[in-house]
């Protein structure tokens, strides 16, 4: 089987380091030159060649391009290739790419997921072994996808290590919103926060081990992918970061009014995520 | 020589450990009767006694309990100790201590510390060997500490692996609200504002590893500890919250208007912490 991935970032680039590693024939396609160099100076990929010609050689296409661009290019791939192939997507938000190709004639040979793993860095040269291993991938609307579709795309996550769950577009973009999204935003205006006010840069790196450095971890992220993925999840975004400032709102009304009971009752709250975090395993512990 | 450490917790006993590890005789005293005995079982010092014993028979003595009570507590440690004795504490905020010993005859005897290290674990069960290791320790107003003294503390920290910087108090409280105490309350409020909104935890576990978990991990840490902190310096943490959330509404405002390039603008701003967190080390291979 060959498989062929448009776009050879992190995510693409480590899809397909994975797949030949396999042992599948992996081509790639980039616009940027430099990635398109830098696919093959690392051993991402076989060979790099135009969208058509690897639209037309592989079996399975991936797209793995910023998510702005998804949504008006995935069409663009359905209407070249045969009914015995496939294309799936690796976007971070998933109701606007779903709703682009709803009524297209090859919607069935189109699977849209989204592998939950990444890491701060981007571009060929960030692509790694192991990325998605123990990780989750979201398959979205799978009943409107072929079952030999579904199962070659299954197949191919499975094989980077990840258990794929099946959700709708839209519940995906709203838990994305919360759980994700949200976890960036609140890294990067961290960052901007501190960076406002500690002019002396030495002193953020004397301190950053009190909890800062994890904390902030996300603000490296980039900005590019993060705008897009932002503009396209805006709605449930922005309800989100309200909710999230009344929160805070709250807390330091709190802390003006010097009231300790409310805040640890607040914290013993918050507490609660460790539950939610460890409770699958601690809950499988207490079974066996 | 013979250490005596007060509050046989997370960061008391993990120096206590440290300590016997490097051949000192270390005696231990805490409030609760559940930490001495686990002090005793997890081999954490070589003896348990009362407060007073303990000051008696120590060379060196740690105060490592809850920072809202050291202020009131120091006092009374160094009223009965002798010339050549000396106290350490370890509070996370330091001007109220500082202030609350200032005059009192043995300040001299006395070194404010603040050693940058700990988990989301509590108790003596949780003191662990190389917490410290690599980390820096804080001391204030060393003028203010004979010399001998802080040979002493210093040499101390420097067994646990830690480097002594010095910092004035208020320094000290103004650069940890932003850095340390800030990062808390973010992540704190994470929790709230996810838990809030996800009915369904199993979606949260499933999702969290798409940056959430580790944005959120401080979310675990202990609310009585933490709310003694900010009430000690919630002067400083109140004008960094503030600055927070200004940061967040601007933030939701430019996703509101969709103004991807000002978002775009922000974030390469924050990506900034990238070059202060990992400047330090560059620069010294640069110039190797």
């Amino acid at each position: 089987m060959t498989i062929g991935i448009i776009g050879l970032g992190l995510i693409g680039g480590s899809i397909a380091k994975e797949c030949r590693r396999a042992g599948y024939k992996v081509l790639g396609a980039d616009a940027s030159e430099k990635h398109k160099e830098q696919a093959v100076d690392f051993d991402v990929v076989d060979e790099v060649m135009s969208v058509d010609d690897l639209v037309a050689a592989s079996n399975v296409i991936g797209l793995c391009i910023p998510v702005d661009l998804i949504a008006e290019k995935i069409p663009l791939v359905l209407n070249k290739i045969k009914w015995n192939q496939v294309v799936f997507d690796v976007g971070s938000t998933k109701r606007g790419i779903c709703e682009a190709v709803r009524d297209h004639v090859k919607r069935s040979r189109f699977i849209a997921a989204h592998p939950l793993a990444g890491t701060e860095f981007s571009g060929p040269k960030a692509a790694v072994f192991d990325l998605f291993k123990g990780k989750k991938n979201i398959i979205c609307e799978e009943g409107l996808s072929d079952e030999d579709a579904l199962r070659k795309v299954v197949d191919i996550f499975n094989l980077l290590g990840m258990q794929s769950l099946f959700m709708q577009a839209d519940d995906h973009d709203k838990h994305m919103a919360y759980v994700s999204h949200l976890s960036h935003i609140s890294a990067f205006t961290l960052s901007l926060t501190v960076l406002d006010i500690e002019n002396d840069e030495k002193q953020i790196f004397n301190l950053a081990s009190t909890g800062f450095e994890s904390t902030v971890r996300l603000a490296k992220s980039n900005p590019k992918t993060w705008s897009s993925i932002f503009e396209n999840n805006s709605e449930y975004l922005s309800t989100a970061l309200g909710s999230y400032i009344n929160h805070l709102s709250e807390f330091k009304r709190i802390l003006d009014e010097g009231d300790k009971s409310k805040s640890i009752e607040l914290m013993e709250r918050a507490n609660e995520i460790k539950r939610v975090l460890n409770g699958m395993s601690l809950n499988a512990i207490k079974l066996s």
